[in-house]
């Protein structure tokens, strides 16, 4: 059973964030920096995550974490060490993971540094062993999210062409491949500028959800203030077979930083969804606050979905 | 009557915050992310305003508000609309208004959106239809505030003249009309420099407020930190007949962000005074805080002015 | 008679360039280090001209020249010195001048130093005696263009807004005034971005040449290469009585630098109109190349019409 | 039979420019700008060519062209059409192509404008129909450059990722594809930084030139001077089987912008070399010169092999 | 006796933060914006301190100060009026002071405004006079930290080269002195890059401390995030004679801005290190926070040491 | 007997080129890129230079060359090889030279690549064994320039400090020092923007020549057009026994880049003094141009003074 809270009496938010916020603290891992932005998936029957925990050197990785309830989490103490098919597969570092179950794994994928960051790609079938296998693209590129079954025959994933620094610009991208190595038929999905909350950049978040209407797809967005950047998160229905074609767009921002724990941290002004599991209609998002700590929102799937249409 | 609270024994501070603050909060008006940077009048027996009201999709713009004490606020749902002139006025954007009463209309002014920032120009009469003339500018301006009665037979308009993104110089001149559309004898005013808290640009805050010694004006001053910018508040007097001659102008800032509320928000570290209001010596000064909230500071005119004299 | 020579039966452009270029010698008046980007007018039985002629300080100034022929040039030894109407009026320089015949004088407007760059005006019955008036605008603006009649009872102007450094930027603005004092009714004429040659920036050039289809104005835009600027010049046609109704745009340049003296210079790669006469359907077109000297290039009238027409 | 020029007695270059430079002037086709950058092959019992021909709009674009001798070519009036295998498939401009024959066709690549610029793809089997097919990866990227043979079974490509805007880095990667379609297997090649004239960006030139030893890739590297960047070229031997092993690079340039058609025009002080065709022990390599004209130079392979490993 | 608080036993950090801190809150001192990055030392039977005080007008300079524990102060209503030896030396600011005692006298170093930032040296026998004498070094430089002792027979000096603004660069330096007038032999000593949290720019923080194993140096260092500056601090082992071989270096930070009076103020996300007072085996931490108020924490030197062995 | 070329007679200017410029060209040393910026003096019945000489793989080094006549040179085939006396001193590259003989021996300084560039400093008695001591300031610093004797005792430097990239500033700083090691009294002498020519940053150029009236020194100074740098010259007069004072200063350049090896090159735009000899009243300055080749201009030192009194 996924985590649960009914939406407060007071509220008419489409999504309400759970009242025991953050729901991961910045130091509940050993030499932990800050813990956000991170990957959480059913497993057996409880939970697992991939987890960015940054070290107290601010070193960017990851690491393994289970949980019964999805609340009460043990993050190992140790990032993932990968087993790589070659040698020439490096990572200077790991950062925002992503995981999707496939057919008969999970896969991750992750912003990795390779001569710049681009898009890596590994496996596991149980959460103890990990494999890690080509990166998806060339540099460079920051967010990268599978969709959670193959499409037409093919794996797919979107992702965030970027640079070498803190990237002014960013649009969303598709691309699909027999084999998980090689990629093509790359399909420009939707990009930054449509209303104020994500005119500078955007990037998707969780591994879109299966819908009757459409692949229900949270991402974030980015507005430049006249003092540093906000980051928001809304949501867009992605056509089932050809996911680059958009169906719905939010104009508004389903979520945005204001509470203390999203304002005021290592990177003030965020909020950044990363994964999302569900249960029947219900939704809970898990999204890094203030790239610091981990905080999570419910919502109704179907709620979302009449709400994208009132947006549109 | 005006809002008031006595200054704290405890404080020897020339303006003193509202205990309450902030008195209008993010979401006190619907589908509102953020309510600041606002022009309150005497309206009738109590009060109206005109908001900067930024919705959740984060478009910027400005709606009416009524108040009996000016505390407590009801705030329309949606965006004023403006009766044109002419098919040739057009607006992508409103943002920072200012209300001052001439003769017999109210008079508004804010950063209107025409192929950049530059001034828009309305008035009313009844805070129910509004009219919308032509801007008083070419691009790029920002903060367009009249005098509160024509100086010479001609209305009168201090102004910043900015570029299209967010400028790092600003300083304040004034101008002259005679029909309230065309407007020419430019004369500069004063400018960043002379203090470190208004080193970087400066720009008017609420219309003058006339006194025997001349126009009183609050004015904002940003500081370039090593981490961002600090906006803050001063005040000047200006030459009651030829407004462009500076008389006085403080050394020291009024307010500076020191309030979680001023320090934390959609832009951190803000204080941005917009409108004043008069009872005798007494006045309340609304004031943007973190470019999200709205918030009032008190003080006396007499003391203030006699700080002027001392910080010169 | 104006300066002509014929198209060479080689080429097929439509403007083409003096023979003799450059016309005026960076060094063709006393200490100058370069004069460029000037205006010319008939001016009883021959021309006058005000110059930009940059001193070695590189102090940026005007000064009045004459000539027989428009080809030989006498060059004033000193700037202008105007008289001003009020102590207010200030310039710490002026370049980029522009001259027109209304009525009864000639008018300069000219990029003007009042805290910043906007447009200056003066005006002169005889080229003797020269008088500065207000200046049209609040800073920032650089390219200010007359009119050479009132439209519809009002001055008309072109402009460039811009800001206090070497802008990005730069659309082109019309403007009204009924005294040459006030100036409002602030147009968009027409942007950046319409081909790449006009991409980054553009900005009027000579007056605009009244014809029986409208407007003729020859404008500069600006592309920016992998390494630094190339300035460019091409045409467009407004509405006669509404100016910033735009009806053709040229796509193609009609000049882009490809002489030496066009090429290299204390600016390299600028071709920069900012003066024109014509003489039934003979048009002279005086353009600064390189800011560093004076060059001429010719073409008939209604061949650039047709031009545009094709251009569309 | 290829160009030839013996060099001359006075020269004790590796590389030799052509006494009649440049062989291919800016005006050289109907309506063109600029000629350079440009993709020469043999073909029939003479040379085709894909020109890079910018217009008077500066539009960027490519052009076929035809020559007996390699010097004196005939280019199209008009920029190729490709017939298109999706509507997906796009392009906003093209420019800097490349081509090289592979088993049964000749195949294009080029800098594609697709939402920023990335590497598109064509082929041809005479030079008179072309064929588009997929984008090879997602933008952002530059110089697409294709070996001359599969390898290990995989067709083969070099590219520099790059941004949006003029980008100050640049490294060459190798990437591998089953199908011309779906890329993957990312390697680093090599990057900016070995000796100061290659030390801000680098790319691939010319299709790699099979020897004994190993690949023969000439390509540009980019100087920031005080004042602008300067493109150089000089040579890379990469392993025959793992091209993304680099046996020797040159730490001089081969060759450096010091002619007046190289350091003057619409980009000031660029060498950029993009085909070379050979016949025994000679190479001729076309270069773009000034992003103006196109300049050809020629050298011995058996002597820049040598010259490599001296370099090293 | 030093100020004194065990560390919590819910605690393992190697430093640990004091419970009552901030120790100096931002309006401590008459007309005080802010008191921080403030020099400590012990001084008759209590402690003296010179302390950056902003005022209100955000003008920067220091003052002295008194305590008899280190944790209640008392602040001078007025900066330090130095006693100057020649007229040519200027100060238009002072910041960052750092306080040793050598053989006879307090020395103090500070961020002096000469024509940019540079180290300003000053003496003061009784914290009564203050004699100032000239600047250690040409601008730009910005924490000049002495040795507390003659090293080889030379006052010895710890800085950050820098430039006009807010430098995104810095590395430490070592220079020496026989006389504190003439400054020469400078020394690399480390630089930005080693760990995350330390890789945009490193300044040396308190006066290094002397022990059996080398100088202590705690030193701060920045972190550029996707949306600002985040500085935190860590410590260094230097060669006792030859104080530019770094014996150790630490990986991970000691302290980095957690706490809420460290994330929020003028400059959010700073913790900066300025003094340390020691007894046998304490060593207390003054450090300002978000650049606007002092807090300090507490450890154990032989700890400290452990750790940074530790750490490599 | 230094190389003289009397004033053509159509020449007005102060200082005149010589008619055989570049009098050093780019490749007249062995795998020469560029020789500029070099430091001529008088050596035996001859004269001796350090030179620039940049190599083909653009590394920047310093040679040495001699010549009978000062016009025509024989270069060193190798960079100066230093014998230090200390291992710390290194050298990352060496540019920009100027030598002067004090006492007993020449000194050379130079800028020094040491963790960024600072004033490299060394001698010779024989032009054939060279020593390498102390770098005389903590990086950054560009230009240094010894006075030709020592002032009250203590040698003299002029420096100009900058920081670690293509600096867009620059004062010139007097700083003194005992024993060529250690420098401090360090003054300001002047700043940019004076004039526009010298608006952006200056530098010393040659070192100072004594006349009774104080030293002369020439200046390079810096403008930013539109379009990139222009480097230009001019003079200043130094106070003979205290040489911050400024006693006179030129308005106008002596020599900006009109010439076509002055305006094209590996760094366009840029004229760059960097030695002059003398012979009574004549003298001969030896300037880069355009970063790529060497040229000299002559004058007369009464007449250079006299220009100085009427620029002032």
């Amino acid at each position: 059973m996924i985590p649960w809270e009914e939406r407060p009496n007071s509220s008419t938010e489409i999504l309400w964030r759970y009242s025991k916020n953050p729901v991961i603290k910045r130091n509940a891992a050993k030499n932990s920096n800050s813990i956000f932005n991170s990957a959480i998936v059913k497993h057996k029957d409880g939970f697992a995550g991939v987890f960015r925990v940054d070290d107290k050197q601010r070193n960017m990785n990851i690491r393994t974490g289970f949980s019964k309830d999805g609340l009460d989490w043990t993050i190992n103490n140790h990032p993932i060490e990968f087993i790589k098919e070659s040698e020439e597969i490096k990572s200077d570092y790991k950062y925002d993971p992503r995981v999707v179950y496939i057919e008969d794994r999970y896969w991750i994928t992750w912003c990795n540094g390779y001569h710049g960051p681009t898009i890596g790609v590994g496996y596991t079938f149980d959460f103890e062993k990990f494999y890690q296998i080509e990166n998806a693209f060339l540099p460079y590129n920051r967010n990268g999210v599978l969709f959670p079954r193959k499409i037409n025959g093919k794996y797919a994933m979107l992702s965030r062409p970027s640079d070498t620094g803190h990237t002014p610009f960013g649009d969303i991208f598709y691309s699909e491949s027999p084999d998980m190595i090689h990629w093509g038929k790359h399909r420009y999905v939707m990009g930054a500028g449509y209303t104020p909350w994500q005119s500078l950049k955007i990037g998707p978040g969780p591994a879109p959800i299966e819908t009757k209407e459409g692949w229900l797809l949270f991402y974030h967005g980015v507005l430049l203030s006249c003092n540093g950047y906000v980051y928001s998160f809304g949501a867009a229905l992605l056509d089932l077979e050809k996911p680059w074609k958009v169906i719905k767009r939010s104009k508004s921002y389903l979520l945005s930083p204001q509470e203390i724990y999203e304002q005021v941290g290592d990177v003030p002004n965020v909020v950044f969804p990363v994964s999302a599991i569900t249960e029947n209609n219900n939704v809970v998002i898990y999204y890094g606050a203030a790239d610091t700590v981990t905080a999570i929102a419910f919502g109704y799937i179907s709620e979302i979905l009449d709400w994208l249409k009132y947006e549109n």
